[in-house]
């Protein structure tokens, strides 16, 4: 049987349990071109949260009754392609289901003396591309720049903040818990972190930031924005990665002054550059990226921590928990057993 | 003697007569490097508004008692450098005066016999380059886009938007009057042209932009953008050039509801980019500029309208105006005849 968990219904607000509906279906035997797989490793990632509602983005949001969407590392249980045989390791958007059958077309495979199997959903697959991609295309961080980056001990921020190391920038964590903070510091190498709840947020920020910002990476929006703004300096860049104090929200009603007009002045006198921008636009550099990011690895310049929920039934709780910052590094469901290990 | 306008006290919201002050002093005699000029045509721009407040911005603010700052094209009275002969015309930051003595190194000399000598200061000089560097390097226009230009018909977004032109766009004007409209569509060749005093305003320019806008090019900030906003396209560009309508601003507050949120959510899920430029950032273009601008002139592909006021006295009032919109074209003033018409 291949058990699926679809979108229920649309969330209002934060999404609950019910949003989400587990069912058992039979296998599809692969057709001409198709694999069967098994779900080794499932992605689970914020960016999930606009797929479940019916609004204009950059991607179709998922329908009610259709499979929720999710990057995944799966094995091939039986193959219909010349592309991949029984046994291959393919990476792929594969959705949250435990056995599908898929176009081969749409996996890349995977070789699993190279790194964990796990890494290719995270520092090597899709997040570690937007960070790479990111820092490259739009904040081109410069030797001496301070670098602040939000979500900072998350999948794509901790990834952003060694590559800032690497480039030479001063790099300063945004996180949610003093935890998360000491491990930006002490195992990833940043130069500083601050907790977002820290009731000094505003002033800690500042001391962190004595050269003001020339780079904030831009995962979340909200509090850490607001005190990120009057810190920027001149030619500051603003990479827009994701929003997610936001993705829950049901207004998008800030406080009662518009600052837009405030934001554009500082946009002009500091000639300063937004760009928003998703990893998918940018897959022609994929290859390079997971080259440039496996050699940091193992020169020791580049650190992952993932956190593993056990179980695709635990998917829709450990996504819940990923909006409110309950994870603590890549967040990956083990589906099944990594036979790797 | 030399007239020089100097800043006398700081406005509050839109300047005043009174803000400036008239004095003649004698003329400074060369020293070694330096040259006397008599100004021909001084140029008046937006920018300057921002120079006469004392806040930080990307120049320093004009002091108390300064000449106010100012590009102008003149003639070389007397020479003690070995770069410019009597006689010669030059360009330069010389300030609203009309017999300046200045380092020779801060000129460049304009060949009378390429074009009127007024267009050093407009199409030919910095408001030109300012349209040519923010189109090539940040709107980067694609043929079949729309691109929406506030402040149409002044000495920037005339240029802009016949640009747009050349490059194939679909290009909508936004001016402050049905007669700078009209000349945008008449004489300059742009699709449409809305006024955004009309009431309809919004309704028409939407209407103008049947397939959204994919570069809105910002001189105003302001209802133009307020209506730009829900046109946006994906991968849609901002350069942001200028902010006219905060310029007399005493307080940056917009309404009541904070529209930032809304902003990034847009910047991230069309993967928009807002970009602050100026001019002075980008002289290393400054030939180039210059170069295709002339060659499009000589094509009859961009056209160019000059507003002329006689005399360095009426400058102040002038340049009150100009915040209002009162100018149409690029304004110029007329300090001494031009001797080559």
């Amino acid at each position: 049987m291949n058990t699926k968990i679809l979108l229920n219904e649309r969330p209002n607000g934060e999404p609950t349990l019910q949003n989400f509906k587990t069912v058992k279906v039979d296998i599809k035997s692969p057709e001409e071109g198709e694999v069967l797989l098994k779900t080794i490793y499932m992605s689970l990632d914020p960016y999930m949260r606009g797929r479940m509602n019916d609004a204009k983005s950059y991607a179709k949001p998922v329908g009610i009754g259709e499979v929720m969407e999710a990057g995944a590392l799966s094995q091939v249980i039986e193959s219909k392609s010349n592309k991949f045989k029984v046994g291959d390791f393919v990476e792929g958007r594969t959705g949250w289901q435990d056995n599908p059958t898929v176009s081969a077309n749409d996996l890349r495979l995977i070789d699993p003396t190279m790194a964990p199997l796990s890494t290719s959903i995270g520092v090597l697959g899709m997040p570690g591309t937007t960070a790479y991609v990111g820092m490259h295309n739009f904040a081109k961080p410069q030797k001496g720049e301070t670098l602040v980056v939000s979500a900072a001990s998350g999948a794509v921020g901790a990834t952003v903040g060694q590559i800032g190391k690497i480039f030479g920038c001063r790099v300063v964590g945004v996180a949610g818990s003093e935890d998360k903070c000491n491990f930006t510091i002490n195992e990833l190498g940043f130069d500083d972190c601050v907790n977002y709840k820290d009731p000094e947020f505003a002033e800690k920020l500042k001391a962190a930031c004595p050269e003001g910002v020339d780079i904030y990476w831009e995962n979340v929006g909200g509090i850490t924005f607001d005190n990120v703004m009057p810190l920027l300096n001149d030619y500051a860049r603003i990479p827009v990665c994701g929003l997610i104090s936001l993705y829950n929200a049901t207004s998008l009603k800030g406080g009662e002054t518009d600052r837009l007009p405030l934001l554009f002045r500082q946009i002009l006198t500091k000639r300063m550059m937004i760009k928003g921008f998703i990893v998918f636009n940018h897959y022609d550099q994929r290859e390079e990226s997971i080259i440039a990011l496996s050699n940091w690895i193992k020169e020791g310049k580049i650190k992952y921590k993932e956190d593993f929920v056990e179980g695709l039934e635990n998917a829709p709780n450990a996504f819940i928990g990923l909006l409110n910052g309950k994870n603590f590094g890549k967040l990956v469901v083990k589906v099944n057993p990594d036979p790797t290990i």
